[in-house]
This record gives C-alpha cells, sequence and structure tokens, in this order.
C-alpha cells in the first residue's frame, strides 16, 4: 500500500538509509496525522527522487523513519525561473505555492520601482514551496530567492537565460507569444525566465531597458487585465505546455 | 482624465442615463473611496459597454451618477463554462475570481462522488464574479449558478457543448490537449465548457461516464498535480490560447 502522507525531509535518502525526525516533523506524523510505528511515509528531498518509508519509532519529539524501496526517481523541472513582484501577503503565498506546482525551478521575488510590498519572509515563503512540493506528488523544491532589487538583477543577467515578459501594457494587443519564433531554435533548449509585473504595472523605465534586452520576448495575456497571481499562472501554463515538460 | 474607480451597476447605461446608487454603492464611492460631486467614475452592467460617469449627487445613503460617454464596447467573453467541484471557501472564491478574470462566461458549481463541501453561497460567490470584472477591467459579469449534481448536469448535456474534461488520472501521461484535433473544425467555433476535477478525483463511475461523451476531450495538465484553483487557470490558458479571445 503507497503511502497517504508525503514528507520534504532535508536527508539523505536510499536503501536501508534511516532517517531521523525533528519535533515538528514528530508532531505531525504522530500527532496531527495519527501515524504510529509500522506506518508508511512517502519522503523526498529534491536530490534523491521519491521513497517509501516505514515508521521505526515513534515519539512526541522525535522518531525515526527507515526507508524501503524508491517509488519515483528524481525528476528536476526545466531550468525556468519565476520573478515576481510581491503584492499582499495571500497572493505572494500563492504565487510561491502556484511556482511549486506548476514546475518552476527557482522562484526569484524582485522590487520594481512600484512594487508595494518593500520585505518578504523569505523562510516563510520557502516553506510555501515545501508544502506545494508535497502536495503536488512533485520530487523537487524550488529555490525561493532573497528579494533583489530589478536593476541589480537585470545587471547581472545571464546572457544565455531567455526572458518572457509580461507586459500589462500589452494587454489587448493580441501580440501572444513570439515565443513560438523561438521553439526549436537555440533559444528554446536553454534556460528561461518568466517575469511577472507589479500590480501598478512597469515604470516608464524598467519597460525599456526590458524591452531593450536581447533575451526579451514580450507576451500578452488576453483581453483582461490579470492579477499577478493568475498572471504567473497564465504564464507557466504558455511555457511549460510550449518549451517545458507538459 | 478616465476614473480609477469602476463600478458595476444593474442599471441601464447611455448617454444623459442617471444612475442612483444604493446604500452600499454610496458608502464605498463617498466613504470608502472619498470621491465627491464631480468625480469620475466607470460604470459598467455587463450589457450596454463601459461609461464614464460623474457623480451628480453624493450622500450617506444613496447618490446619484451621470453617464458621459461610453469608454469601452460591450466585450461578451467566448461561449465557455468553467465547471468546478467546490473546495474550502477560499479556494472556491479564487476559482470564481480566477474564471471572471480568464474570460468565461459561466461559472458552474457541481458536487460530484468525491465533493467535500455539498453546500454554496451563491451569492457570495457571485459578489466575488462582479469584483474580479471591476478589477480587471471587462464588460462582462460571468453567471454563477447554483450547486447542481453532476449526473443531473451531465443528463441535460447540451449536444453541441464540448467538454475539457481535467481528469487527474491523466497526470504524467503527456496526453495534452486532444482538443488541438478540434482547432478549425466544426467543434471549434462552438461552445466549450472546461470541468475540473474535485481534490478527490473523479469516482470510477463518473470517469467512465465521462469518458463515454461524444463530447469530451480529455487533458493532462502536466506530469505534477495541480490543486483545483491552478488547474482551472491552467486549463482556461490552454482553451483560450487555442480557442478563445487571447
Amino acid at each position: 500500500m503507497s503511502a497517504k502522507v508525503r514528507l520534504y525531509v532535508d536527508h539523505p535518502l536510499g536503501a536501508g538509509q534511516t532517517v531521523p525526525l525533528d519535533r515538528d516533523q514528530a508532531h505531525y506524523l504522530f500527532g496531527v496525522m495519527r501515524l504510529s510505528v509500522g506506518a508508511r511515509v512517502a519522503l523526498f528531498n529534491g536530490r534523491d527522487g521519491e521513497w517509501q518509508a516505514e515508521v521505526a519509532e515513534a515519539g512526541k519529539r522525535g522518531g525515526v523513519l527507515a526507508c524501503l524501496d524508491q517509488s519515483k526517481p528524481l525528476q528536476l523541472p526545466p531550468d525556468l525561473w519565476l520573478i515576481f513582484a510581491p503584492i499582499k501577503k495571500a497572493r505572494t503565498d500563492f504565487i510561491v505555492e502556484k511556482a511549486a506546482e506548476m514546475g518552476a525551478a527557482r522562484i526569484l521575488p524582485v522590487a520594481t520601482e512600484f512594487t508595494n510590498s518593500e520585505r518578504i519572509r523569505q523562510d516563510r515563503l520557502q516553506a510555501h514551496a515545501v508544502e506545494a512540493a508535497e502536495q503536488c506528488g512533485g520530487t523537487y523544491v524550488p529555490e525561493v530567492a532573497e528579494l533583489q532589487k530589478l536593476p541589480s538583477m537585470l545587471d547581472h543577467w545571464p546572457a544565455e537565460r531567455q526572458l518572457m515578459f509580461c507586459d500589462e501594457a500589452e494587454v489587448g494587443q493580441r501580440l501572444f507569444l513570439d515565443v513560438a519564433q523561438v521553439e526549436g531554435s537555440a533559444g528554446a533548449a536553454g534556460p528561461w525566465a518568466i517575469l511577472i509585473g507589479p500590480e501598478g504595472g512597469f515604470s516608464d523605465a524598467e519597460r525599456k531597458r526590458l524591452h531593450a534586452m536581447p533575451q526579451a520576448h514580450v507576451v500578452s495575456l488576453g483581453p483582461r487585465i490579470l492579477r499577478a497571481d493568475t498572471a504567473a499562472v497564465a504564464a507557466l501554463t504558455l511555457w511549460q505546455q510550449r518549451l517545458g515538460d507538459w
């Protein structure tokens, strides 16, 4: 019988490997999920795929799981970054969750001129990415980066990374995906990033700089204005089905 | 100067038309948004496009707006239904909001065998659809239907309406969109519906019945399991960019 509980652990996984549990993990497995010795748990660590494990010891403050068999190989997502400007707390959480479900490899919060929220809790967002990976059956957890300023990110932009840039000013332009032009070309196979603008839009200076980048591909997401969290899922869908692992 | 506030009103709009405000609307415009006589408001009613209006009278319990010029024609979305099984309150709200932003014409909550939530507040969900339309610049508000049972919905399924059916059991099958096969054919131009399964998945009986429908097109949404709200946006994106108004 396959495990119903999936847990991310920061520990090597392999045949015969035992995995010690910390207090929070023990509370979740034995307190909340009411598992006892002998119960099955699916484990992943972002490196060794998914393993079925058995509860070997269960306590209030800790416990031990014993790895049995590998149930999934490691499946790395495509080399895709999701870059977004933080918004209200609940919606920022949603963007991180959605990016993990949709298969982004890295999640990068960025401060733009019109970004309202100048701070993020990186540790809390990283925990959301872990939880989303546990839920969606993935074997990989995207890294959530610390907040950076957009100009400094662009100063250090990797030459080979293509950028799908969702410009609110293009709403209703029916411009659609010139990404299609990249399909089959060198750019298609290489690394990519998707940039979702802030709710206030980009400034003129930002827009000018982005449009001037040789890696930039401007994309319109239909005739209605999408909220940032909706736009993130829509852009990830377009990218994944054309260039990604769907 | 174009109005910053967009308001849905259930009242005819046209040149010279005046629009009375109820207590809630007056509270929002004059209390929350602090507009006064002479201020601009953008109005839409789902039928007459978007109109710029001016505050003619402002009071605590009501007020009057006067229509000036039409600023957008009515833009009806494609004839697309979004059908989904209600989940936790916040995520159900999100699905309705996303469906309105993404341009669904009707939103139909459906109870399946494994649906957790057997009740919805139709009026509250309809209010969410209105708010999303106000935010996204649309001139149309999708109707939120009352909760129906899936078998009874399928008993009365319109013969000409194609159904894009997102089956969790297809995750990782890379089946992708046989909707592509419909492109350019008669089915592409006709009415459509997207059905998002409940978090517990469809029952075997439900799956069998859906697969047997001549209108059904099974779609996989990539190798990870998506939450229902993520799946709704992803499916709407695929549909809109292939067959819709993007």
